[in-house]
């Protein structure tokens, strides 16, 4: 994937360390940011991110009206400049997933190990798993290290980290 | 402005402190999160946040295009659940500012205080000062504390800082 080994090192920890990232939804036509908790599942069907959101966010009811929707995980800020800040975007679709899902256990099991305070709130009925599917993924690992990288990419580095 | 004295301290450390933000813009037509430097200015024409930013970035060309963006705050990630993360959501307007813009040295200093590394950058050609005029915010200083924010609310929580 000709990624170096920094720069593997850096998307990993992105992957496996950050337990929030940012949402750019489409809302009425125009861009919308928000904050979501996240965590990173392997799949039969690939690597997908995964959140748990109350039905009457808003920006739940932006990924029921237009699924296609960008990630952003970035490393906490630094006395570094940001252009230097690690981070990685990642267009992705966003699915909702019914506990009769084939994926849900194990979307759920995933998400409840970065995020176990959140049990509770899977008795309440209006949180639904969402699953996001990588359409790609833009890496800035630093100055100047800039990569473009398929889906394919995202789950080999981070299936590495958890063999 | 109906803000409690907490969510007050909360939103001006977001603007007052933040040194990075999300920021969604819209790339060929579907939403795309990405990482920006960022400060926040008071100017004779009201409250701006300013960043600064390569024209040969993709988020460049995107609000080159489509002047529709929103930013995202975030207090750093903590032990707490993120669903009580502080953030702010600002949907705003992108303008390009060129130097001899009334505004310039203004938006350029009140970069720069937070941005001390960055004067190098203004010897290159290629940066451009972008100030993102507010639409109106939405506020999350905890659980079951979110409020929607006019310009002017965001406005004089800053000034009140900075007094």
């Amino acid at each position: 994937m000709n990624l170096d080994t920094p720069s593997i090192t850096i998307l990993r920890s992105l992957l496996a360390s950050n337990r929030t990232a940012a949402l750019a939804t489409l809302h009425d036509g125009l861009p919308f940011a928000s904050m979501v908790p996240i965590a990173v599942a392997s799949t039969a069907a690939g690597l997908r991110l995964v959140t748990h959101v109350s039905r009457l966010a808003a920006h739940t009811r932006d990924m029921l009206a237009a699924p296609e929707v960008c990630l952003l995980l970035t490393a906490p800020e630094s006395a570094a400049m940001p252009q230097a800040l690690p981070r990685v975007s990642i267009p992705a679709l966003a699915e909702f997933i019914p506990p009769e899902h084939a994926d849900y256990a194990a979307l759920r099991t995933a998400y409840l190990a970065r995020h176990p305070q959140a049990a509770d709130l899977f008795q309440l009925g209006d949180f639904s798993i969402v699953a996001f599917t990588p359409l790609s993924a833009r890496l800035v690992a630093g100055f100047g290290r800039a990569h473009t990288l398929k889906p394919e990419a995202l789950a080999a580095v981070f299936q590495d980290d958890i063999v």
